[in-house]
């Protein structure tokens, strides 16, 4: 894959990203390892433990209005103050991907509110999100959070209240990778 | 990509297909080709004139309520009777990915009635979608269609009415290639 879009992201001994904590939520866990580093581009295993891939594509689910607020308060990854983040990969049941598009957009946001809760955390929280399953990846997305460290708590909160959505009823795996800037500056 | 809903349309001098037609419906032309082979999984060029690929992958705009009249309707691929193909290779235009999810949805169906068009040709006309765009390929979409002798003029007519719809406005790349069975019974 060739795609400009793609990123990987590459865990083993070496990585700008110092693992700092790494929960299992559910389902099965991944090898403990100490660094990360996302990565543009298909990256093969080589001397990495793990290599999770996933592609940013356009919105699925987000309406005209609903975009429009997000773009006027989101902010961008790599911000310098923001030296903390998360990689959060997930799975969603078959029961999830057997809905259609009007049952999936409302079990997501008119009874799951899961852009509304975001929203509530910008411009603090940075997010992209990236999709894997339509590459065969054991995951289905790798969500990815910048913060700086006075937004960890508010990012705690976010990940708590999105947990306990009906959305989350269809997640059958899910690890929380949390992260310290540790590369050049 | 270790995908198992990644095919590969593989045009050249071999394959099952036989290429009757090529039409340039607009925008850039792709090489002229013999024969047109479907495998599943990535192909790398090697003796062959050019490669697309795409992946299957679930409804992007169908309710549940369209769907249940689609699959109680729809015909698999593969059909002994259906000795005569398509493959129309499109691209739509950076305005259509810029709209959001219900801009989107409303001038696929609301306007241009996509689905209920293509409904109107089942079970004659059997239709795979494979998604490209996200792979980083030339065209955003791949579309295959199986279909009998005795309904190549249903077809004709099915993309006819499709390419008069609004939807049809964002497509700035398209090729028809139709072809007929040729491989082994």
């Amino acid at each position: 894959m060739r795609a400009r879009n793609l990123f990987s992201f590459v865990a083993g001994d070496s990585g700008d990203w110092l693992v700092r904590r790494m929960d299992v939520i559910c389902g099965d866990g991944l090898p403990a390892v100490r660094r990360l580093s996302m990565v543009s581009g298909d990256v093969t295993e080589g001397r990495a433990d793990w290599v999770l891939r996933g592609f940013t594509s356009n919105l699925r689910y987000t309406s005209s209005e609903e975009r429009k607020r997000l773009v006027s308060r989101q902010a961008g990854l790599g911000r310098d103050e923001a030296r903390l983040a998360a990689l959060i990969p997930i799975r969603k049941t078959e029961e999830w991907w057997q809905l259609a598009q009007d049952e999936r957009r409302r079990i997501f946001e008119e009874t799951s509110h899961h852009i509304e809760i975001g929203h509530d955390y910008l411009p603090a929280v940075a997010r992209q999100l990236h999709h894997s399953r339509d590459l065969g990846e054991t995951f289905d997305f790798l969500t990815w959070f910048e913060y700086g460290a006075a937004d960890e708590t508010a990012f705690d909160e976010l990940v708590r209240r999105l947990r306990k959505t009906e959305e989350w009823r269809y997640v059958d795996r899910e690890i929380e990778i949390r992260l310290t800037w540790d590369g050049n500056v």
